[in-house]
């Protein structure tokens, strides 16, 4: 059955099997060096059906007993021997050419590949010593394998040499390409699983090549793996003639080479000549580049793996095939604790392997196959790279005091908080050269951020037009890294984090969403990593959002959405942070503070339009300190108990709760109000919970235990609900915030649909106070009236009648 | 400038300038049908910067004055040429052949192009009588785009024959092939952004025909526009040779057909050959495998359209560039009003598209010109297709009690939830076999639903091996469409339902956050479309979500996340639905509930292990129903104020509740426990704020106002919190969830960390009643024991113990 209309496609072309076709025809290796890279391999391949079947026995030197099985079996098959495959020749070359190699697995559930290695190498004793070179090490490293209390069937942070874990898919190139900006001398030869390869992230970050400056930075590798099959489904690259696979890959910017089949010896060859033709590529297109000092984009070399999913086991069992199909993709054979021919098949392929051959008296690989692997570092899984903390070097941070915003008398002054945030990590830029990148998906300069161009333009090693020159800031080398796919910048950025670099995305507030998952993710790996002692703490990755939802008036509902906040949330108190800083100086006290610190999460919103400035540096810092504190300029209520906390998060909705404030003391002057500002959003949580929690004491002594507290939120409000739930007096908070009503409005409109203008804070504020009543009233219904008043003009008009801008702190 | 090496890249061979070149050579138009394609163009052209810019003058039959402006000028220009052309060009096309076409815009910000088509076509006015065909109907018209109450940038959901926003970009492919599956005559002409190419959503999604059926299904024409720009850099895909592009769609599987240029006679020329050509191809395609009934996968046609961004504008404005360059994008000249040189460039730029020519003195378009536009539903603007509940068909159902777990004694039979309801849903996919598919990222089989496959396979348009027929269930027609890219998945289920048919999206937990941003968007249209009048309700889109936190225990921590619950929490109330249900006729019945719902996002939350059953299938309804209530088989507080509430929602954690209140009805016989379980997570919000919400008369009657409530819940346990924050007692509410704790563990070591088992949740009810003395003590002391035993066991034997299975509810 052949679907394809008009083309070259033939099964036979796109076969798994057979003697090895290829791209490249070399044969370079001897007689001697193909048995014992084979022989390696199927050293390793032994492992990984060892870590996952065995508990006992771990040599098979008794005969195969349902007690030396473990009891529940867990773990995949799929794709370790292509994996174990691209790696033993890589392992010749990294020796043959003095190389610094990578090694990331992209496709799911591959950890056996490269944990056998490792252990092969050495690295896994030397880090998890009781997992020693000899036959009860071997054991213990066999039953710890998706074992409770042990180690995952992925490439997590307990994996030496990794910084990718690929449990969610989609991410090993773009994390490639972070690994390698501004580490010339690296090559992250990438693993890519053909099912990996169909998720949308992935199939953009093939073109991380227009960003990849061959003279600054090292160099991707990658092998596409196409193993044919999913969990239950062929793939779809695996499934496509000839012609449009390497269609698509020279199309995506690549030169690929093909290596493809099933015999072991010819395979050998055909990926030893193959990878080395591509290392020497990379190394040809590197020494061109530099020594001309003029950058280009080459086709970089990639291969094509194509190989049988659970390659070296049985083609087939009881008439259903297992080897090259689905089946092969977890535990190949499931029942064997249940069928003693299934034990004994089991037994028989593992002997097949023949581990006596390899392994000493003592449990120890044999010295004639420990000496293919290289030394010391050089090993893949012992690489610092892949522990970026431990390479990790400083920023060199100028002093954000010296970017101050100039504010003489709180709520008087109006300045663009971001745009002069710019100027600060422009020179964070230019002192951080090749330790520090800026990533955003096209919006740099419509965030205010263009400033930072004059350090560092943006890489663009795409074609260069005439009109490029009249302020395109694009250049082959640069520090700002732009392409419209949130997931690569994303990506990018924590692959240069995770292998010892700094860094920032910055993005619109509504479209953060797209890479939820992937925070999560990166949130899991770095809190996982606190858990490993051999793991060094790496970089914050920090995140600036901003066109936050005030400000997505204009274009509408689609653009509105601040509840990445409740995502992040969710993840562990060790390692997520969030800030809101409500004006210029605080922002650039937060973004200090962020990029000095190590090993979290941090989230800053802030939006990018003009605004009233409240506070001096050395107020914000005090503030910015304390995270969440009583402004007592903007209160009245010094040495008394309020009558009313007026208490704000965020900068356009402190900006309101002030002039609610404001309008409240006008219209009744003796009211005591306290203002409260939060700018460290998880300051409300318990202590106990966070660890910047405030005591129950601290919360208290802020917002009081019984008095009315209107608490203006810059995103959904039950936010602030959930974080402040077990608080005494948390039923007295009247929380406003975004409640998903927009179209395209004035901010006045979005504010006042939502309820997070200062009317109805101030309205609000009055029924809360039932006894203030006549007074109360009135001054209810003159803010009502004014509400309206501004309502109608703003519709009228047409235009934000700037309301926001006009109001001036008149205490 | 020539990063490229070795390619035939030349500046030349990708500008966006010059006499077209095109693949297609012929020139189909006569002198006259060009003349008036033209004019059709330039009219609207010059009604986008109409919208743009003016609120009075709409035909400048009065000198422009800066009074005629909008005082904010709002809206976007970049995208507006190219839409209108490759929309004009189709207009011909479906005269000519009596298409039925819909045109999807995919490019950000492009509303101008289409919503002047649908003013020319006449559309706009029928369904917006006030913005007439007339002059005041012309001004109304313009006044309102960008503009306070008005409407936004995008092809939003008042935007007749949309139904893709392009707010979000990304998805105009995926939504496009939606809404042809099943659809055998829809032609989806679809624009495609170079910008919203770059995303990964988009990269991934030409893959689709790999999935589409050309006898069942109708065919989507791509128009990639190369535009150039997105906000502030170029475009990747446009900044690549001219090889590197071709190869590009080939290897996507596609046949792309170049027109590029920029002077309009040789350009329509070459536009009207090509897209008749694609339009032939595309029929001939489907005549051959209709004729022969044999399905294949042909190279489809697509167009690359490379033209200035901003075309038609000046190229320069004070010697800048402005078309062909990014400050095209928003709006071109923005200082019409402070400069009166500008004002006067745009009075002249305006006027030079020669408005008088085409529009009469009442302000119609001319009949010479409205003759170009097809009639009735046949125009684009018009397809009943993009209004999708208007052709919308009911769901043919089967009785979903025919398909009941058989329960006698609540808590004594085991059964799977899931793969009974898989029957259900076999029967469903059997009675509607054109308007109803399962889509699904490669779980489908995983997730216990294989069930389906006997009434409809897995589409597959892929090449096939011998071994597919060894369980492969795939088949070129088919109800189940699974690729490896929740985006792509997500994407066609949004564009088939918002076309008029059902479906169902099924997914691992964890991996759901991938497409937060897209169920996000989609719940924002489905809400404004409540809003539009003659918007008729389209089926809800379904979310089942398996594979749960709490069984991912061997998956380890990268799949434990339940939080797209709090993604979905704070979408409009309007739309969104979340169902726990405990058991297996529970799970039934809400999928019918969902499945017979309109306009709303349902997530449904079920493990796919087997699990103990409680209600038989007329408790169930009644249960769910309510969606909330007292479980009186599993309380003994009849009649009486109970001592304590144990509260459950979701699966695994009622299991675990059920078993701790017999724990503790066994330790202390007499403390009097009601037992409470929610189904409909909605139901704990006030009524007010939600239609589904308790009052909180019916809250209290449920969970009291003062007694301890025990809440063991699936998901975060801040949400029911944040749910509950100011119900009256909700202090006494102890929450328990996932905490983000887990690694590679037991079921019950996983439970226990996150304190979500039966002994942890017994010990915290006695904690809440230090009154029981030293009954509760020593009742404390024997789970902390038995807790302890079980957890060294399941340790200890590597094992989960099957501790949730061997409990059976002994009362």
């Amino acid at each position: 059955m052949a679907p394809v209309a008009d083309t070259d496609v033939s099964i036979e072309s796109i076969s798994a099997y057979g003697k090895a076709r290829s791209t490249v025809k070399d044969k370079p290796l001897s007689d001697e060096e193909l048995r014992l890279t084979d022989d390696y391999m199927r050293a390793s391949l032994y492992l990984c059906l060892g870590m996952l079947y065995l508990r006992h026995n771990p040599l098979l030197r008794e005969p195969l007993k349902v007690e030396d099985l473990k009891a529940r079996l867990l773990g995949h098959w799929g794709s370790d021997a292509g994996q174990i495959f691209v790696y033993v020749h890589m392992n010749r070359l990294i020796k043959k050419y003095g190389l610094d190699a990578l090694f990331i697995s992209g496709p799911g559930h591959g950890a056996p590949a490269v944990i056998s290695q490792s252990y092969l190498e050495g690295v896994y004793s030397e880090v998890y010593p009781d997992k020693s070179e000899d036959v009860e090490g071997l054991r213990k490293f066999f039953k710890q394998f998706s074992f409770p209390g042990g180690i995952g069937s992925h490439a997590t942070p307990e994996t030496p040499g990794s910084l990718h874990e690929g449990g969610e898919l989609g991410y090993s190139i773009s994390h490639a390409f972070g690994a390698v900006f501004d580490h010339p001398d690296l090559i992250a030869l990438t693993m890519v699983g053909d099912g990996e390869s169909e998720t949308g992230p992935l199939a953009t970050s093939w073109h991380s090549t227009k960003f990849l400056n061959p003279i600054t930075d090292g160099a991707v590798l990658p092998v596409l793996h196409l193993n044919g099959y999913k969990i239950n489904n062929p793939t779809v690259l695996a499934r496509v003639s000839h012609k449009e696979l390497e269609s698509l890959f020279y199309g995506y910017g690549w030169t690929p080479y093909f290596v493809e089949g099933s015999d072991p010896d010819t395979m050998h060859q055909a990926m030893a000549a193959t990878l080395e033709k591509c290392v020497l590529e990379i190394r040809g297109y590197q020494k061109k580049a530099r020594e001309s000092g003029k950058a280009f984009r080459p086709f970089w070399p990639m291969i094509v793996l194509r190989s049988p999913k659970g390659w070296t086991g049985p083609r087939t069992v009881d008439g259903h095939y297992l080897e090259g199909f689905w089946r092969a993709h977890q535990i190949p054979i499931p029942d064997v604790a249940s069928s003693k021919q299934h034990l004994k098949l089991l037994e028989d392929w593992m002997k097949s392997y023949t581990p006596e051959k390899y392994f000493t008296e003592d449990g120890k690989l044999i010295p004639g196959l420990k000496k293919l692997a290289p030394e010391g570092n050089a090993r893949m899984s012992a690489n610092p790279v892949a522990n970026g903390g431990l390479i990790k070097k400083p920023l060199k941070l100028p002093d954000f005091r010296d970017y101050k915003v100039e504010v003489k008398h709180g709520g008087n002054t109006n300045a663009p908080s971001m745009s002069n945030m710019a100027v600060f990590l422009r020179d964070v830029i230019a002192k951080n050269q090749t330790n520090f990148r800026l990533f955003g998906p096209d919006e740099t300069e419509s965030n205010k951020l263009g400033g930072v161009y004059a350090a560092g333009k943006k890489v663009w090693m795409g074609e260069y037009f005439e009109e490029d020159a009249d302020g395109g800031n694009l250049a082959t080398e640069g520090r700002v890294m732009e392409m419209l796919s949130e997931h690569t910048c994303e990506g990018w950025l924590e692959g240069y984090v995770l292998s010892g670099r700094h860094g920032l995305l910055n993005s619109y507030e509504p479209f953060i969403h797209i890479i939820d998952s992937m925070v999560n993710q990166h949130c899991k790996w770095i809190e996982k990593c606190l858990e490993v002692e051999w793991r060094a703490k790496v970089a914050s990755l920090n995140i600036l959002l901003t066109a936050t939802v005030w400000r997505q008036d204009h274009n509408g509902f689609t653009h509105q959405d601040p509840g990445f906040l409740d995502v992040v949330a969710n993840k562990s108190p060790e390692v997520v942070r969030i800030y809101l800083p409500p004006d210029g100086n605080c922002l650039l006290s937060c973004m200090d503070h962020c990029l000095r610190s190590s090993n979290y999460v941090n989230v800053i919103v802030a939006d990018k339009q003009d605004h009233l400035q409240y506070l001096d540096m050395e107020a914000a810092i005090e503030h910015c300190t304390k995270g969440a504190g009583i402004w007592d300029w903007a209160s009245n209520d010094q040495g008394q108990e309020p009558d009313l906390v007026m208490a704000s998060c965020g900068d356009v909705p402190t900006h309101e709760s002030l002039a609610a404030t404001a309008l409240l003391r006008e219209y009744i002057p003796e009211l005591k109000i306290r203002f409260v500002n939060v700018v460290d959003l998880f300051k409300l949580i318990p202590h106990g919970d966070h660890p910047h929690g405030l005591t129950d004491t601290e919360f208290s002594a802020i917002f009081t235990d019984n008095k009315p507290v209107i608490f203006n939120f810059h995103s959904y409000p039950w936010l602030i609900h959930r974080l402040t739930f077990n608080r005494k007096g948390s039923h007295n908070l009247q929380v406003h915030g975004y409640n998903e009503k927009g179209n395209i409005d004035t901010p006045l409109e979005l504010a006042i649909r939502n309820k997070t203008d200062r009317f109805s804070l101030a309205m609000e504020a009055l029924d809360k106070m039932p006894n203030l009543g006549n007074k109360g009233s009135s001054a209810r219904e003159k803010l009502l009236n004014e509400q309206i008043k501004c309502k109608n003009e703003a519709f009228h008009e047409g235009i934000d009648p700037e309301y926001i801008r006009k109001w001036v702190w008149p205490f």
